[in-house]
């Protein structure tokens, strides 16, 4: 691959969707001089704001996968939904797609995932390929019976594309979707946890404390990290599978495997190869933020220290609610604590979108938490108090 | 003024000039969710590189500020060079220049610095304004005799523009510029000193700690944060007067005073109006960064905590060597310290430029000082060892 004119001869890094992931993706490339090339779904989405030249386009789309990738030995991605074939076709054509499609496909396919994590030993909870009414009732009946969970196999996120079944009318809502589904036995969990893990292309991994997620209308809501009370072995239990996962699967970049924590201990929920919500805390909470990381992976370059900096950190969503310019919070919400981090993605906001998140840290758990609590809270329209 | 149309209608941000402290600027305007409108010297400048559409134009251009202005209420720096009549122009038109021309003239011309210092009783070494070689030996004669340290009282930085002079013979170069000079007595000092201040047009402000600010052929090269076995009344001493100086030269944003320690207490050396290359440390050192700090002073929002977060940081200036792709000092230096924080400005390498810069944190300054030095000096070409 030839590297393009820029004044450092750095290497340029294609990044697929311009999401908030890719927005933060750019500001760990500002700090480590290397530039972005981004496909961007529209001129004024959260990453293309903050980038120079953006492409706007289709990443479903070879010809215009291929523009972005011209002069970049290496492509990476905000999200999973890249067609396979043309990840391939664009490894062939010697773009180096980190992850690439082989590892991809179990963050894309549930089925896939389900069948090679059983596979491999890992611990899921009972599941079934299901094709109707029928197959739910008999999945269920060699369980505890309903509720159980069904999930589309492909393109489903924050709770879009599963439904808690508690009785077979709720089945065939899912099957009237016409997509493949997954039966999954309801899992009663103590919590739910997620390990984060960088792997570079050499095989180094690095792995971030395990934390604990927090769901508010099945979207990740609060992540505390490190996971409270966590015990130790089951810390590095979980932080094992995730490593085990990332080399069996050869992920390269970031991987973040949630998990449900269980009196027996843990299972694996869901699999995502990008940097993940449930590492945002590490912007301001690590010593090398999970940005930074997938980036030093996908470019193969060392691995920073994914310790914390602080004993805890606590990250909160800012979900679109009644305020209209998120701006207008700053002045409450900086004055009122002036060691908050805040972080806004230019989103519009909707009831319910991921807009921002902020972070606290320090010693103390329950002040951290409530600073985060208020600080979110107040931009989006939660909270009424005197400024 | 009418703001932009952005997703969020967060107010743009005009900065004017494309350097490193621009390109610092984006890191903290992305994290804020605040557009930066840039103007920048070339299409490839550092901070140019990292911003949608950058203006490409000459600052000293008042149709091109204004066109760099349009939509932005607030206007701010990369460095001090614009042309004052060409900011008060601006500012009637409606762009609150920050910091504003009268501010910035005691940054631009050292002369009303000094002037203006003397006047509030800040204090200065002694100084005199001097026309020729005989007004030189005059000022001389007054102290200790030569040497003394001549200066333009424009234009000049990292040791450009200032002439040590020891011999009349040397007085003359300095004549020979055609420049107005002024001449200073040679302080006998400890250290150098560096107090960091944010101020808003509010006048809130928040003060970092005090710095210890290490040369190399006249050019900042290692600053360690906080500076090392100072005397706490000392400290208070330089903050104050850093606070002091911000207020009565209604400074908005950052003000960097750099100062001489010395037996008999603290003598200001030179003033900086904008993000100052000893405040660079608080990007990983500090609660809030001088960048974020002067975004948030500039747009009048309440000030992030500028306290540090380890006992020590210490932060070594990239400069430009024998190494023609810095890029490719990543693999050893990241391999050899996973904590270490390396910025890389985007520079084309040339010997003595500033390209980048790193930090390292933590309880020892000794392994502190070590760390950093090594990882700078690496990508400088003046270290080898086996990786």
């Amino acid at each position: 691959m030839s590297e393009p004119t820029n004044p450092t001869d750095a290497p340029t890094l294609a990044v697929i969707g311009g999401g908030q992931l890719a927005r933060m993706m750019q500001q760990a490339a500002v700090g480590l001089g290397v530039p972005i090339r981004l496909l961007a779904e529209g001129p004024g989405v959260s990453a293309a704001q903050v980038v120079r030249d953006p492409l706007v386009g289709d990443y479903r789309d070879l010809a215009t996968l291929r523009e972005v990738a011209a002069d970049c030995a290496v492509v990476t991605f905000d999200h999973e939904h890249v067609p396979p074939e043309h990840l391939r076709a664009l490894d062939a054509e010697g773009h180096a797609c980190r992850p690439g499609p082989h590892a991809l496909l179990y963050a894309q396919d549930k089925y896939e995932m389900r069948a090679r994590l059983t596979e491999l030993g890992a611990p899921c909870p009972r599941w079934a390929l299901v094709d109707d009414v029928a197959d739910v009732e008999k999945f269920a009946a060699v369980g505890d019976g309903l509720p159980v969970v069904l999930k589309t196999t492909r393109g489903g996120y924050d709770g879009k594309g599963v439904w808690f079944v508690r009785t077979p009318e709720d089945a065939a809502e899912a099957f009237a979707s016409g997509a493949r589904i997954l039966a999954e036995e309801r899992v009663d969990f103590v919590r739910e946890l997620s390990a984060l893990v960088a792997r570079s292309p050499s095989g180094q991994v690095a792995a971030y404390p395990i934390v604990e997620s927090r769901q508010r209308d099945g979207i990740c809501h609060e992540v505390i990290a490190p996971a409270p009370a966590i015990d130790h072995n089951l810390a590095v239990e979980a932080q094992q599978l995730a490593i085990r996962i990332a080399s069996e699967l050869d992920v390269v970049g970031i991987l973040a495997v949630e998990m449900f924590e269980t009196s027996a201990g843990v299972l694996v929920n869901e699999l995502a190869m990008r940097p993940h919500n449930t590492g945002h805390w590490s912007i301001d909470g690590a010593i090398t933020s999970q940005f930074e990381n997938h980036l030093r992976a996908v470019l193969d370059l060392p691995l920073g220290d994914p310790a914390p900096r602080s004993r805890w950190s606590v990250m909160v969503n800012i979900l679109g609610g009644t305020v209209g310019r998120l701006y207008d919070g700053y002045p409450h919400v900086m004055a009122r604590d002036s060691r908050i981090r805040v972080h806004l993605y230019g989103k519009s906001v909707r009831p319910g979108r991921k807009v921002g998140h902020v972070t606290a840290y320090g010693d103390d758990l329950e002040d951290v938490l409530t600073r985060a609590r208020h600080a979110a809270g107040w931009f989006a329209g939660e909270i009424e108090e005197d400024a």
